[in-house]
């Protein structure tokens, strides 16, 4: 099968190629699609020099599959003259999220929304990758609804720089150098991507300020949390915040289930899920520098709320690159193939 | 009156020292006490060198208020001995918060348990200065327990390496030098008062693990939270992680009120509170960085809950070497001299 990167000159497209490097049910080479600006980049692939082209409507021709990891406003644009021609697109932006036509999956809770391809049939589709700090706390909270039943989530996010792309990541290091040098990095000078600056900071803001009063992050998390789930009556708050870690997010949940649950079952719902790995007591915790590299979720702090044993807090990381995005993209990739990601 | 500052060499010790000379109240310079380790550093106080002298039975004679931040055991040592001899004792351990004889005192919550010296009367006393972490959210959720009636606080903070004093500054700075370099910093290597790495990194636990599941830090927040507002029928649970951040707590805290509230009245509720200010509308913040060098606690993203009115979303940010220890100590010492802190 032909696949396909849009974006992958991008942090999150360069990691969806080197997932695609081990994948063996991929037998060429997938084409690297990218805007004009980046045409033209090399990568390596399985010991073989790719180029990377710019995006045009042919190039889509005989793709079965094509990752894209370009941002909304290019998604937007691509992914219904893909679909057009016969290619699945499984959409790394927020382009497709909320269309109720679109499947927002996470393979571990609702891969059946996958179908698998049938080979020359040419009728394509588009399934939607979720936010990444909305990925790394849907597994848990699938693993307890299915156990207890949840009735609310409550969430604070930690979030690295890599989830703002490479930029991101520019923009945390000249900051960092400027601080070195006894300088105030205020960000209209390094780039201007975070609304204060983020390094030795701690920053309440990703995203556009929605009339509700939640940044854009924190209502990702709240509305794909509940498609994921397929919970619409879920209730959901979430303060997201920045932090200067280069990758891998954390967040503190509060979950409020529907009963009583002893925690040796929690651990036990939790550490029994795909893809879930429960850390141990409520003292055991994974942080984000640690889970950086890793495809695994993994959940610690596991403990009761104080008098309320159907209220259980935990402390959930992941490598929002990875399990975040490109991972969870593959993963979706190659059920379209009938095959399992490695 | 004749003032002390026992742990003098200290991070929170010579901010302490800082604050008092400014104060109108104080006429000489306050003694200097440290272990025998530190005695004879010296220190300036308005143009005058101080030497720091080792703690001793006789040290405190004379002496009207001590400020302790020499740890809990000095002050478990040092504290009676000085009541004994007619100080009062404003300590910033922990050694003796959970005594029920002793006043854990916020001035602006609960000022009133401060009593006013009378010259030449000679009785001494202990009044605990509350953890850093838990002074800063007790403000607003006084504020709005007053107004609103409050049921429970649900709370997650963004920790400074300055709460863990000089030495955790000094690791935050080793570890940061080593990642530089491209050395792993195990935090054995550079000291080990962190249980993790914290340069880079996010470490959901601070203090030693209790048998609830909770780390101490945590255990304070609830515990001193519920004395401070004197509501021992408060629910309250916290995760408190320490995040590369020099200097500054933050807390994301879902305050769960006894009725629905409108958000213009919780935002006058909270601004007309002293030591408070409350940063504006849902999207309006302050980050630790920002908050680092000021005495008030600053209150933002101020929003309901989606769907509950009655549950109120907000950011604390306050210097925790000054409001969350130093100041807050100050002001305590000015109240017992029957003056303003400045």
């Amino acid at each position: 099968m032909q696949t396909a990167i849009l974006g992958a000159s991008g942090l999150v497209g360069r990691t969806m190629l080197g997932l695609l490097e081990r994948q063996d049910w991929i037998d060429q080479p997938p084409l690297l699609l990218t805007s004009s600006r980046s045409a033209g980049t090399r990568r390596s692939f399985r010991g073989e020099e790719l180029v990377c082209r710019e995006v045009t409507e042919s190039a889509f021709e005989g793709v079965g599959v094509a990752l894209f990891s370009a941002g909304g406003g290019a998604s937007r644009t691509w992914a219904p003259v893909a679909t057009e021609r016969g290619a699945w697109v499984v959409d790394n932006s927020s382009a497709w999220r909320r269309d109720p036509q679109v499947a927002l999956v996470v393979p571990e809770v609702n891969g059946d929304r996958v179908p698998a391809l049938v080979a020359g049939k040419g009728e394509g589709g588009i399934i939607a990758n979720p936010n990444c700090s909305t990925i790394q706390i849907a597994l848990p909270c699938a693993a307890l609804d299915g156990e207890f039943g949840l009735r609310a989530a409550h969430v604070t996010t930690l979030q690295a720089v890599s989830g703002a792309g490479q930029q991101g990541r520019d923009e945390l290091s000249e900051q960092a150098v400027l601080l070195a040098e006894g300088e105030q990095p205020d960000t209209a000078r390094t780039g201007g991507l975070f609304p204060r600056r983020v390094a030795a900071n701690a920053v309440p803001e990703i995203g556009p300020l929605g009339d509700d009063g939640y940044f854009e992050e924190e209502r990702k998390v709240h509305i794909e949390l509940r498609k994921i789930l397929d919970r619409d009556d879920l209730a959901v708050s979430c303060t997201a915040t920045r932090v200067p870690v280069w990758n891998g997010h954390a967040a503190a949940v509060r979950a409020v289930l529907e009963r009583p649950a002893p925690l040796d079952e929690v651990r036990a719902a939790l550490d029994g899920f795909p893809g879930l790995i429960c850390d141990g007591d409520a003292g055991a915790y994974t942080t984000p520098a640690e889970v950086s590299g890793r495809t695994t979720i993994h959940v610690g702090r596991v403990r009761h709320e104080p008098d309320r044993a159907d209220v259980v807090l935990f402390w959930v990381v992941a490598d929002n690159l990875l399990k975040g995005a490109a991972w969870n993209a593959v993963q979706i990739a190659a059920r379209l193939a009938g095959a399992e990601a490695r």
